[in-house]
């Protein structure tokens, strides 16, 4: 036995006579040996097939070949380790730690016709898992594999549900349970480190086995990055110190709702009248049809050419100033692509900013009955166009916010500017694309100001989106995508260094029958309500959804969670502040605050919101009552002031009073008290 | 360049500066170079769950690499070549031809620890491929990956079917396009070659690429035979010489249909006597329930318990001479498992014949709320003991056939007394279990007179299963598990080796709502009537499905087309003939006669029924119109007498008179011009 160590003694790599172990601060994350190797290397070809945004992957492989035999050197700052095989197979690994004393390895093929690596970072049995982007069906990630690529998240997103069924039949869009719009190369392991990886190519992280965590990459290179914490909430700070923070929101989102309507400037007029006058606190409207519609079959869609629509929205310029002045934002709407048979597409064209086909004409993308063109973000001159087409027609007009939707389509059969191929640039580029956006704020010192928001995500969205929503959950009360799987979303994405999330009140995605009920509104709004950001959307078929103005009673109970929402404030802002400060997620899993407590780490539909409420929404039809976990402390529920002192509890649900508890010893206890005078 | 020929200048072998062609008979078989390798060797565990026959199998692949080095030896009759890429990663080919002429090529990975085998044959474009065992889905393979693993056969077998859904939902059970039960490794390419491996491991044929067929194995070895010919017929002749034929049908099948009954002995004397006299020929009474029943879910169930239940059938032995006097015979049921809570499965555990499971206990397998232990077939005291079980209680009972049912169900997690892994005697147990029952037949010299009807095959099954059955399409109209779905399966092994097919009239599988239609009982029926065997099967659930005594017009359309299928007697007596003598299967593709024309290859829906009949059954709900493809000949419409010279036509097909075509020189013209005078 050999012990070195290096890095201040923080990582040792102890040699056997047939292998290594690597130790980080105590942690064992690699093992290898003759008979237990911790290295493959690879060829295969993709074979990626994208329709509207989802994807089928496949692997054509041809090689997967075990690296056994090792020679390491020792270098200044840690390790060389070449793994060989035969005289063509073999590959190398970096071992090193950086100034902040990181860990870092760095695994190269040593020839370039290789291009799938597998690596197994040792586990142990009892191991947690959490992260890996936005996740929807699963907020432990142990016991499966989580390929990570944006794509569609998939409508239904379980093989055994009839929607997904006929979703798949239809379009291949039934999705499955690890699709997502922001995946993201990291997790965080309950041994207490994170690990993140700095590729964007596909790769897929396999949590199934007890004893290793098996990463694959398709590309000749992968470099991870370790570090390690005595608690998660210093383990969080770290890895936002890494990744980077979100600002803090604009003032004006804790004031109420923002309504997703549509339909043209006095539509939106009568809409915020009528909510204003029966006491909703309305804080904006969001029109994403603001630059006009076209119908499909799928429904009506937004027309993809990011101007005002003078006549779908006369006098917008001007009502957005006097709605202004009575507190009211006017939020809209971009994507990244450009509608093939309009204006702004053409432009592009001209200049050659879309990206292009193999025989280097413009690649058109069919999005549902129609096309557009996509702008090519690696190429400077396109995307400064682009950033001023957003500073332009967006900001100038006075949009205090949009949604910046898409990022998840760039098909891997298009050619960038950049010379980088397709499939590598597919995960980065929601990245380019929030990039753009944050730019086009920043050069316009409109940051902490305007708010756009985005569902597409990947490593780097923690610096440049300043608000994730949820994308399209299904109209309905389905775990894997209904209103049940925003709080895994949430959470992971906590978990992964992205603390500000919200989605779309009572969903969006109404199709095969799908129509979204009075109940489930209301019970999106009253779990909006604790979330940092409450917005509602009329859903793909407005007309099949019950919507905000239903009826009085509907009215009345977003009168309720908005005032609560608002009555929130403070507390909200000092949780997005500590957000933007330290990286401390404003919807935070329960073992964070409570890491001695085995049960938390089992809780996927429960969460803190800031550190003094827990919130348990409640996500099925019909229910009166509803049980919640409480870890031991002193809690007070919000609605009663009944106290409790922890273990599960049922308690009484009557829409409009969710599941929310604060803790006794909360500074905040006289605000959370008050919201007991509020209006049933 | 270096030519070398072996076996009488059949077989070459050209060598290049870093690979090889080898050359059979003017067809290149394999290529091999540096770049485009031929050979891969791997290892890798299978994951294989079974759930009541549906079979979830992935590999976990460890590694998978080329071989690129080689090193050729000439031998006496062929060469060695050893394939290299290290010092512990290679393998052997050795090529060979033995008397027959036939070419061998036998693949041999050098060290034991790999377990897989990718072999590329070489292939041009347009060539097409048949065989594959029982393909319900697909006829020419081309396209495709094929695995080869006897199981169910899937109910609905297409992902994008409601019924396939629910069956996957509720048990894994929806199956796929590949999914048999009688798979076989053995293709007949239009290179007029065929291809058979000995193997029984998992494998995987993919004719997916323009330029090679991939054939995967599981396992350390391949052994591959080919053989080529000028006609299709001379090759068929070929194939079955090597893989054995089946016997000539005995005289009674010729009679008239097998009535499928049950219920107890006056249940089926008034169905026979009903059926009788009303014109209704019938051969014989088949009663899975002669050993009695239990109610499950799925529907009733027989009592696997294999000897006569004299309660349900009183008298059965008496009745059964006296059925036989009147030329009625009677046919029963057994399958190669044994009810756990019954007393045969007692006698076979105290004498120690039933598989083990891991800790050397008798292994139980589940079959839908109830269990059954598994007859050790590798044992030879076992195997004879349920060798005796058939002959004493079904042969000596005086039955003259039985459906011999499953085999397709061992469990790979179950220990034989060969001391050979499950997983590779899992294909090969439908064989031994064809085996026992014509070894049974074989010893009380009741071949030829005694019939028993198989679902489960594969390579042997040819010699030993007297006759197939397609098992259990579903009662409805679907292309991929209805009626539509036997023609494909009765063409596919007929390129297989195997001649003899036929199939439940009406279908079998009633489950998830569906119902069989009196069309449709209808129109299985006349199809039937062109096969070799008629036989009607109630359905798993009799009370939802349409039977042969439905009502009058029924009864008299079976009365119609069993005189048809009698009067063709010496016309499909003397189609079954050819088969025992030749190897020229009774339901024939177009092409075997045909093969300049090149539609013909094309078709899987419509066949030739011995040489002269051209069949083309009607298998959607509603039509009385069908189009046809007749290659160029002289034709005659079976009910019409009309004349037609080849093409596409269109013609009536009222119910009973589905399109069927002779040929005008045949010399069986006037037993099918008297087919005309049968009343409708």
């Amino acid at each position: 036995m050999n012990a070195q160590h290096a890095g201040s003694n923080n990582v040792s790599l102890d040699l056997t006579t047939d292998g290594f172990t690597l130790t980080y601060k105590q942690r064992v994350i690699l093992r290898h040996s003759d008979k237990v190797p911790c290295l493959w290397i690879g060829a295969g070809t993709a074979d990626i097939e994208m329709f509207r945004g989802n994807f089928s992957i496949k692997d054509l492989l041809r090689e997967k070949i075990t690296l056994k035999n090792i020679t390491v050197t020792a270098k200044n700052n840690g390790w060389v380790i070449r793994f060989t095989r035969a005289d063509d197979i073999n590959a190398t690994l970096f071992i090193s730690t950086d100034q902040q004393g990181r860990l870092e390895l760095r695994v190269k093929n040593d020839s370039p016709s290789y291009n799938r690596i597998w690596l197994r970072l040792a586990a142990q049995p009892d191991d947690h898992i959490y992260g890996g982007g936005e996740q929807f069906s699963y907020f432990d990630l142990r016991g499966k594999p989580f390929p990570l690529w944006t794509s569609e998240q998939g409508i239904g997103r379980n093989k055994k549900h009839h929607i997904t069924w006929l979703a798949d039949c239809h379009e291949n869009a039934g999705g499955d349970y690890y699709w997502t719009f922001y995946p993201q190369p990291t997790f965080v392991s309950t041994q207490k480190y994170y690990c993140h990886i700095d590729n964007t190519c596909y790769m897929n992280f396999d949590f199934s086995a007890p004893d290793y965590h098996e990463l694959a990459f398709w590309e000749d290179n992968a470099t991870l990055r370790f570090e390690c914490a005595d608690t998660y909430i210093e383990l969080l700070e770290k890895l936002t110190a890494l990744l980077g923070r979100q600002q803090e929101l604009p003032d004006w989102v804790y004031d109420g709702v923002t309504l997703g309507i549509q339909g043209g400037t006095d539509v939106c007029q009568q809409k915020l009248d009528l909510m204003r006058s029966s006491g909703v606190k309305v804080n904006g409207i969001w029109a994403q049809d603001w630059s006009g519609c076209r119908m499909t079959s799928f429904g009506k869609r937004v027309m993809w050419n990011w101007s005002w629509d003078h006549e779908r929205y006369p006098q917008l310029d001007k009502r957005i100033q006097q709605w202004d002045q009575q507190g009211i934002k006017f939020l809209s709407y971009i994507n990244p692509y450009v509608a093939s048979d309009k204006n702004l597409c053409k432009e592009a064209a001209e200049r050659g900013f879309l990206t292009k086909d193999a025989n280097n004409l413009d690649y058109h993308v069919e999005f549902g009955e129609f096309y557009a063109g996509v702008i090519d973000l690696t190429n400077p001159e396109a995307y400064d166009w682009y950033k001023g087409v957003i500073k332009k027609n967006l900001i100038e007009l006075g949009c205090a916010g949009w949604m910046a939707d898409f990022g998840e389509y760039l098909p891997t059969d298009t050619f960038l500017y950049n010379g980088v191929s397709a499939e590598i640039m597919h995960n980065a580029w929601p990245v380019l694309w929030a990039k753009c956006n944050y730019e086009a704020l920043q050069e316009t010192d409109k940051l902490g100001e305007v708010l756009f928001f985005m569902r597409a995500g990947y490593t780097g969205s923690q610096k440049y989106s300043t608000m994730m929503w949820a994308g399209d959950q299904n109209v309905d009360w389905s775990l894997d995508d209904g209103l049940a799987s925003v709080i895994p979303a949430a959470l992971s994405l906590a978990m992964s260094g992205h603390g500000l999330h919200h989605s779309d009140i009572g969903g969006y995605t109404t199709l095969y029958g799908m129509k979204r009920s009075k109940e489930l509104l209301m019970r999106w709004c009253e779990f909006s309500a604790f979330t940092p950001m409450m917005r509602t959307h009329e859903g793909n078929r407005p007309a099949d959804n019950w919507q905000f103005d239903g009826d009085s009673e509907t009215i009345a109970h977003f009168a309720r969670m908005t005032s609560i929402f608002t009555t929130l404030k403070p507390y909200i802002k000092d949780a997005v502040s500590q957000n933007a400060l330290r990286g401390l997620p404003v919807m935070r899993p329960l073992f964070i605050h409570y890491e001695d407590d085995p049960h938390t780490y089992t809780l996927k539909y429960q969460y803190l919101f800031g550190r003094d409420l827990l919130v348990a929404p409640v996500y099925e039809e019909g229910r009166s009552s509803w049980t919640v976990y409480l870890p031991e402390d002193d809690w007070i529920s919000i609605w009663t002031g009944e106290r409790f002192a922890g273990g599960e509890i049922t308690v009484s649900t009557p829409i409009g009073k969710p599941p929310v508890f604060y803790r006794k010893q909360s500074e905040w206890c006289v605000l959370f008290a008050s919201l007991r005078q509020i209006n049933s």
